[in-house]
């Protein structure tokens, strides 16, 4: 990190000498390289949203930040949304209603683009099951910067792992409408990547959404191996 | 940035050999280092929240953004949430009611913790007139971690400037509930930081910011002279 107490002067311009506005009005703000391009080129990859979607138990969490641990030992800067930070903060005000759940995903969604504009691979992980919902997220930013993917474990797998004893609480009729058996569970038709996260390794897993990322350009390929 | 082909290995360890589980659910998850603190010793920066507050025309946005080019110069990891990136997205259903607003500030808040935890210095930049609702944003975070920064410019010079025409409408009464003209500003009581951005040049402001940043230790302190 250099030291920019001189350069930081270069990004303004101060008003005209003999100018009468009030000071700290007129300035001419050279913001062009404060944006997405910008810090890209400082930081050396681009930004993107990973949208991981699946049913409850299918592995998002623990794949999202697996890939979340993987690019931070590159260096990279992510960001990992999920159940944890979202719905006891920003959507603590909301429950699980179709309308709730739509508009969690929309914030989910507006957060995500933020990430984004900052520079940041953002990882979201939720079970996401509507469509809809998430066409609406993929449609607030450019083509190329939703990578939708699918943790396709089969519904036998993830209600014999039933990790948070849900499918259990679902099955006893304690929840209402549980993806998966209770409320319906809409793959995604076309996602950028289909993963089975019910019978592959979390490694082979990891490498599969890395892959993606260095074939679309937003981080740096491996070094070719010294021969 | 090093190629994280080998080491990313490291972050996890595979289900014990003759672990019947299945694949991929085992997995002993090694995330200590990918939080905040392991971002700030990566990055070579802490995080924080930098909370511009003020009546409209204060300058907080134009403040925001020269701090934002200042530190992005410096290779700090920044983000400024205004209301373009906001009100047009994550807040766009909420109107100007009591109610409405101080939603909008919550949910800012909420956004605004989420990249503090990703190891953002994250500048916001909103009127946010009412105190209870910059300490309920205060309380979602740790001491030393929200720095409340007051753009103290006299009401009559943000009229004078009235840079988008809204006092104008105000005084015509084009627009109900107006900050400082039909509707109070509850300027704080101790923020980290009162500026005069009425009568201070815009560097000398940005200088003020930059100092709080290195006296708190969350960026580097500047090189001392070469003597």
């Amino acid at each position: 990190m250099e030291n920019g107490s001189q350069s930081r002067i270069k990004t303004m311009s101060a008003a005209p000498k003999g100018d009468t506005t009030p000071k700290g009005t007129n300035i001419v703000w050279h913001d062009a390289s404060v944006d997405r391009q910008g810090r890209a080129s400082q930081r050396g990859h681009r930004s993107a949203i990973l949208w991981f979607t699946g049913l409850s138990g299918s592995g998002k969490s623990t794949l999202a930040n697996a890939v979340n641990a993987a690019l931070f030992e590159q260096g990279i800067a992510t960001y990992v949304l999920d159940g944890d930070n979202i719905r006891h903060g920003l959507c603590k005000d909301l429950g699980f209603s179709d309308a709730d759940r739509e508009e969690n995903i929309r914030r989910i969604g507006e957060v995500a683009k933020l990430f984004l504009d900052a520079g940041i691979i953002v990882l979201t992980a939720f079970v996401s099951p509507f469509r809809a919902d998430r066409d609406k997220a993929r449609g607030l930013v450019e083509a190329g910067d939703f990578i939708e993917i699918h943790c396709a474990a089969d519904l036998s797998i993830c209600e014999e792992r039933d990790t948070k004893g849900l499918y259990a609480k679902a099955r006893a009729g304690e929840i209402k409408d549980f993806t998966g058996i209770s409320s319906p569970y809409e793959a995604p038709e076309s996602p950028e990547l289909n993963i089975n996260t019910g019978n592959q390794d979390l490694e082979s897993c990891v490498n599969v959404v890395i892959k993606q990322l260095q074939d679309q350009q937003l981080i740096p390929a491996p070094h070719p191996p010294v021969s």
